[in-house]
């Protein structure tokens, strides 16, 4: 069977491993709205955390960046800010050493002049993800957040060094609309037996993903029937701060809410919804107004569970399929 | 006294950590010939080598890069090259992690169009290097070795990778004709007291940055006395592998041969001359051909007999001035 993922970082990641387990030919249109270039390096934050987890390199205890990190070439960055006016670019980024290595290769092949697609696929050659990963655009995207206080701001710096504590009104992926899908992108939509949306957060990873001209008409036309899986349990974001981006475009943080905010195809975007258990009255509320929910632990626990996850998802699919 | 240096990396550093003892107004013309481009990254080994080492974090046991170095990033970079077509740079090529901080904030300034010279000066605000470093030239230059089977490679692979095992027959600096001096350069051989030439490699350090046009006219038109110390002891270079370098040009691995290969003021560019004490003969020899040359201890053992080279050279330059 093949299956297309829409996939962010963490959330994204995870459920990729627990799918991974069913054996089916999935490929993964990766979110680079969080793109960003620091130190001249171009940095992919979510492609490389699908990449480096289902590569058996994520470090699992900080769900990003690699394990066995060390952080001497940002350190010594810091050390040259402090006391230098070389280099006017932030600290809080954490810029490991192992990762270095993954960004200038993917940098000095952009130079090269290597589509982003191309390099992920080389880069996936070592680390054999077991799946087909491609980012959702060659173009160079990026996530822009505006915050109440009137600043604009790169979407990591708002998340990694705000940690989105300033509230943001507005969420902007530059770039967005000259953008074109990477080569396989919309093909592997149209040519899939299931589409999944999954725990990622809907508005600056699934939201940046379908921002790319063509990818939310290609997911509307796809006789793949499109199955999301809920990034709220209960009232609250599994992980991330999921919340805070919601709230900047007007969506409550309710599993309920984030459905409705997909919509239903051929409107919308989804034939059928998956809720966390505890969410059981928001799936009997949008079964009853016509999008097929399911209420099954959504708890990504370890890969059993997750695989859990993935299976219900595909269950559904069958059932919507009918 | 406003001294200028031209120097390459370890034997020019070691020099000017002397000179500097000596408390007078220094400036470096830095050789830029052994400038290298590896994973996108712009890498100046012997500007690096003179900053290193004058502020304190030079690893003495290699005489290049960074004490407590690590190479995480270039391990890491060989994994990937081992396992995918990402990369297709040389591992060979000492790439350390403390390093690799200097070579992103170059690489970024040279990138946001900042000269050479400034990105340096903006390192060199870290280091404190007590002188004033100045590159040769602004301009891009690296260069090229010729083995005697046939083939063209960088300097630095011929060096590092292969130490000069492989006979050259040529040697040149690519992007020469076109460069001109960095700002600075010329105004310090102008208004120089002394000029000094230390015991460098003469040919792919000091000859390097004779070969910016420029340099070598101004050196013949100082009014400053220009005095040289031999990189050659005995018949052998005092460290490095200049006896590869020299014999590539056709010059024998002696203290005479190089001072005849620099030559005598106008026609050539020394005032006087340093060898080492078991030198003398040569000394003698030059001396009696009209190169004032004087035989002292040229081992930089440590640097009070560093300082002592540097204070002769002084001695000899007074003395060559009346």
């Amino acid at each position: 069977m093949r299956i297309t993922v829409l996939a962010g970082g963490i959330g994204g990641a995870r459920f990729l491993l627990g799918l991974r387990e069913l054996g089916h030919d999935v490929t993964v249109v990766g979110n680079t709205g969080d793109d960003v270039t620091m130190y001249g390096l171009r940095i992919c934050p979510d492609l490389d955390t699908v990449v480096y987890t289902l590569g058996g390199g994520i470090s699992n205890e900080r769900g990003w960046g690699r394990e066995n990190e060390t952080f001497r070439v940002r350190d010594e960055l810091a050390a040259y800010a402090e006391k230098s006016s070389s280099g006017s670019e932030p600290s809080w980024f954490g810029l490991g050493d192992l990762d270095i290595a993954t960004h200038l290769l993917r940098t000095q092949g952009l130079r090269d002049g290597l589509p982003l697609s191309e390099v992920t696929r080389r880069l996936c050659q070592r680390w054999r993800p077991g799946v087909t990963v491609l980012p959702a655009t060659d173009d160079p995207v990026e996530t822009h957040v505006t915050l109440t206080d009137g600043r604009t701001v790169h979407f990591q710096e708002w998340w990694v060094r705000l940690h989105a504590a300033v509230p943001a009104t507005r969420i902007e992926l530059t770039g967005a609309a000259a953008a074109t899908p990477a080569p396989g992108v919309l093909d592997a939509l149209a040519a899939a037996d299931v589409v999944i949306l999954p725990p990622s957060n809907p508005v600056v990873s699934i939201g940046a993903i379908l921002a790319v001209p063509g990818i939310a008409a290609a997911l509307r036309s796809t006789d793949a029937p499109v199955i999301g899986l809920s990034p709220i349990v209960g009232g609250a974001p599994v992980r991330g701060m999921a919340d805070a981006c919601l709230a900047a475009i007007g969506v409550e943080t309710t599993a309920y809410a984030v459905a409705n905010h997909y919509g239903r195809r051929p409107a919308g975007l989804l034939d059928g919804w998956l809720v966390d258990d505890v969410d059981k009255d928001a799936a009997d509320r949008l079964t009853e107004e016509g999008l097929p929910t399911r209420a099954v632990p959504l708890l990504m626990t370890d890969i059993e569970a997750t695989a859990a996850m993935a299976r219900a998802a595909l269950d559904l699919a069958t059932e919507v399929r009918r």
